[in-house]
């Protein structure tokens, strides 16, 4: 089993750690992946290493995808190869979990349209007119696709996570 | 002549100041419009005091809006007062100037489909998402719009608003 | 189940959060303690809310003890009710994990005497002086006693102090 | 027409960008002159590249000076080449606006004797006894120099600077 | 012996507090004086609570004065109070210890004129238009008078005032 | 006469400044001694620069040793040379001064046991646990040893030492 995990500049600290750390607590090989390989700095000063850069990667490696929130996801929603990975894990139906700002970059790859979702209320709106279903709950389970409000939600994103990922 | 500035905690410093000062040079009675009254601060650590709070401002006294960004937006855009009042400009088509995130504004007032407008690289594909017609531009004019992305735009941003508001 | 969490302001971010959601996501009623009820403020700067003061707290009605590090347990060990309630677990061998700094608590509670167990580096000569028998591992478990060295250990703390609790 | 802005380590940022703007917003060409090229900090974290270090400068190029607060007058006016630029503007009776702490290189270019001026409050005495006529207004004007007080009077000093640019 | 130790909100910390201290040590009566009772903020965080405020001191009951640098002195000299017993001081002959920016209070005072004295090279000019003898030294002695111009040079400025002061 | 002052990144900023002037006001030739020689960062943001890194130094060449306190001890006591210098010192009966968590780098050298001595109150229970005779004074001398508890207590720990040092 191997997961990327997705972070950039500014990231939401708990919302990259948490995951990263309880898909290590499972065994699971989970990849930090960023604009650039090298020290990325989250929004309350923690460092992380990227493993890997988003052109680095190929999706059909990996088993699942999560994508950290804070400032990182305006940052990583320009990347081209960011994008293209969120549309595989999408279309190929494997599992997304997306916290905070991280459905940033769902709007970007256009994978919205129909999906019940949630996530930052700042940018509600943004993903009501690129046609997700909003809810306003702790975490949002569609299929596929996990997503949740902000750090406060972690313990309810890494449970509908890991049941996602553990079948 | 009667102007409304928008911005709330977190706004970016410059975007704000900049057109308030600038408005005041020209002798034009520009108020600063909040969640609330009081002190507002942003998020270089300027603060400004709010005369009005959204749901005080009757719109028909005032002859333009302009919407400064930061982190301000991710808050305004969830007031529907805030809301109306965009709504309210857009409709009557009196100037509109906003910049960086303050693009979010028009987004959840739903008033962009079809215009050309730029803001904030970040939050680019939610315009494109949201209609409008994106520009990669220091200042996008259409009508009575007026767009910029980021404080490096202020010199333009002024002078097409100004250039509006004097007619 | 019923698990409290130790943190005084200055703890360490990750320390807190991670076990706190980790009992969370698996339904465990997890509650926050510290020397008073209300914010207290993590040395990144994030906030929790305190359910409990330390005075309040009947230990008999708890089934596991985690204690986050940072610069809190230097506050908390010297909180009286705080080291009974660490005596009790230790004493009625129900699970007690402490991460980084958070070994100075049993340091205070003379409750390290002879257990295998870890820390932060720069207060490893002190749980040495108190006769425990220390080891430089990502976790320790000694019986009911898990210890860690820093945040990122964090993994395999919650896979230890989650193997101990559901047994 | 061309005019120098003058702005070191720590200077106050509203000061040195809102004349800056302003000056770009008529389509005048302004240059920012430090006391070596690349980049200046502001007080509050803003970033701006010097076009040119003091030394470099040949002020008969130049139209008008406008010279920034904050902590860089402190600096600048230890700077000889700095000081002599501020003399040629005063002997030739160009356009001089001075904001905050910037009067302090008119106190040490020795050209403030007789003026009327206005400053940070905090310097003023050093003002009245470079002999200055000192006046508690939010801009005041002597024939080609212009000095305000604080950021709060940037609409008033930005008005008279390009009045007298403009004549 | 009593001895005055003048500091307002953003003295530098190792400025106020290596005199204090020291006198202490010597077993003196050092009290801190400010704007106004209470807790005092130095720039670097350090915080000291002011015994008195300017207006509530006798002169005649204190044997010498110390004024600490920072961003306190251009505060403090604007208080009428602070500098009535600067001039008091001044007059009667006893020790004055000013540090980096303390001596703006001796300029407001107008007590420098002929007076050998240093200070913090960023108000040099203003010492010496206001009449004094400045010396780029570590520590610089006139009679009853002791300036230094930083934090650096306390080991001298300690030396030279406690020489004064215990004759 | 030759006295050490030991200090690490993160020392707390007037227990290391305090001492380095005071014995410099007495001509007294004082080294500051790091892990590595070059700038040291204070917790408050000053910087020292380390004249010597433990490994380079000959303790039979000096005369005195005083430890700074704040985050730097931990990082202090993990180093085999400062501790042998500590050890040679109490070994010889030089004068030795720990202020805060100075001590720890005592706990570590194995030095205080039956030895009266004081410390920042949130390590008290590892001086205790070590064997100090633990006082909560503002200073306490044991014949060679001089300890304090926190910056408010500098004159105290001053008048010590100097008093040892000059016999």
């Amino acid at each position: 089993m191997k997961v990327l995990v997705f972070g950039a500049d500014g990231f939401e600290d708990l919302e990259l750690f948490y995951p990263l750390h309880r898909l290590k607590e499972e065994g699971i090989d989970a990849r930090v992946v960023s604009v650039s390989r090298g020290t990325v700095e989250g929004k309350h000063g923690y460092h992380v290493e990227a493993d890997l850069s988003f052109d680095e990667v190929d999706p059909d490696e990996y088993d699942a995808l999560v994508i950290s929130g804070g400032k990182g996801p305006e940052i990583m929603r320009l990347n081209e190869y960011a994008l293209d990975i969120v549309k595989h894990f999408m279309t190929e139906e494997k599992p997304v979990a997306a916290i905070c700002h991280g459905p940033q970059l769902l709007i970007s790859a256009r994978v919205l349209d129909g999906r019940k979702a949630t996530c930052w209320p700042g940018i509600r709106d943004d993903l009501i007119v690129a046609g997700a279903d909003y809810r306003d709950n702790e975490v949002v389970v569609d299929d596929n696709l996990v997503t949740s409000r902000h750090p406060g939600d972690l313990f309810a994103f890494g449970r509908e996570l890991l049941g996602l990922i553990k079948g």
